[in-house]
């Protein structure tokens, strides 16, 4: 029986690999990547396309949206103010968020995947363990989805799944554990060095995800 | 009073331009404009230029989508098959619908009207009178204006208004011609020609909405 197409996103971060990992067991993926300017553009991309080889993904596809960086309005792009360390004080919505990122995202997964006639947009967005930035939300994600069906063809059969949505940096982890993840091929932190910082908010989550699973992350940190 | 903005989505053709002058009414206007690969990128883009010369739109931006032109799928694009003359047999999608580009432009249009603080989104889809492209339908625009809000920051206030969905291509014109359009300046032609073919899809539905108006389109077709 042939698999379905599933449009896998893939940013090259811990999340993105786990939620491939869980597609790549049912679906044929094609995987999906964004580049914005953001500081870490070309680590992401080398992430991306080594996971790629991984999943022994044919069909990938690397899209420039650099007018996010015309648009401007967040700390991750490679001119704008520093990346801030830790979690974000008061709980607030930090300054790493990019203006509905996630929006022109699943957008384009779903342009791609009504052309390959894919059933899936996997998408590895974290709402409960996460930077609280509002387009991770599963009220988001479920709203985007109805916009997707309505929006594409009668006969394109769209539908978004966001499996990482509800669990903890912990589940992620054990989740990846379990489906063999090659999380040293991954890249989470928000600074480009060869060395992750261990200190952003992003590296910050994902040591939390390992600790809290009882693991080793295997990728280099700054001693 | 301080005017709020609103995001104008302006393709060029006639009827972002009735749209535009809809907003500017009420609004600043910030124009908004995509290109991706289509043939008539450069008419166009001349005729975006134009418009937000004679509304007076401090801000602009031209957003390259040229990934679309690798996803493909369409007639619009300058190496896709040929672009039909007249309606679609049958009343079908014809080869012109561009996989969820609509989605696209929304997307841009709220991440851009996020940074703005925009209060708005004006979007010159029409529903009642149009080629039968799903991601023009009023209930596609509803579920993404839904999205728009639920994926963007809680103090971002960002709606769809799409004021011509329901109106037919002759009310459009007539539309127009109270707001004293400048329809000289519009371009709607799907090819790239110095005067418009008058047989392609979008050059049938623009000369049926002038002579529904009873009045004369002020761009040269080819004789």
């Amino acid at each position: 029986m042939t698999r379905s197409v599933a449009v896998c996103l893939v940013s090259g971060g811990m999340d993105s690999a786990v939620c491939a990992a869980i597609a790549a067991r049912d679906y044929t993926p094609a995987f999906l990547h964004c580049n914005y300017g953001q500081r870490t553009e070309q680590k992401e991309l080398a992430a991306f396309h080594a996971l790629a080889d991984h999943y022994e993904a044919k069909a990938r596809l690397v899209v420039d949206f650099q007018h996010l960086k015309i648009i401007g309005g967040t700390s991750l792009l490679s001119d704008g103010p520093p990346v801030p360390t830790g979690t974000t004080p008061g709980g607030g919505i930090p300054s790493t968020y990019v203006p509905f990122r996630n929006g022109l995202l699943l957008s384009t997964a779903a342009a791609w995947g009504e052309v390959l006639s894919a059933k899936r947009i996997f998408f590895g967005a974290v709402e409960q363990d996460s930077s609280g930035y509002p387009d991770c939300r599963e009220e988001f994600i479920a709203a985007m989805s109805d916009a997707i069906q309505k929006g594409t063809k009668p006969d394109t059969d769209l539908k978004i799944e966001a499996p990482l949505v509800r669990l903890s940096k912990g589940a992620i982890v054990k989740r990846g554990l379990e489906l063999s993840v090659p999380f040293h091929l991954t890249w989470s932190c928000y600074t480009g060095n060869d060395r992750a910082c261990g200190v952003c908010e992003s590296c910050h989550l994902r040591l939390k995800g390992f600790a809290e699973a009882g693991a080793k992350d295997p990728i280099p940190y700054v001693p």
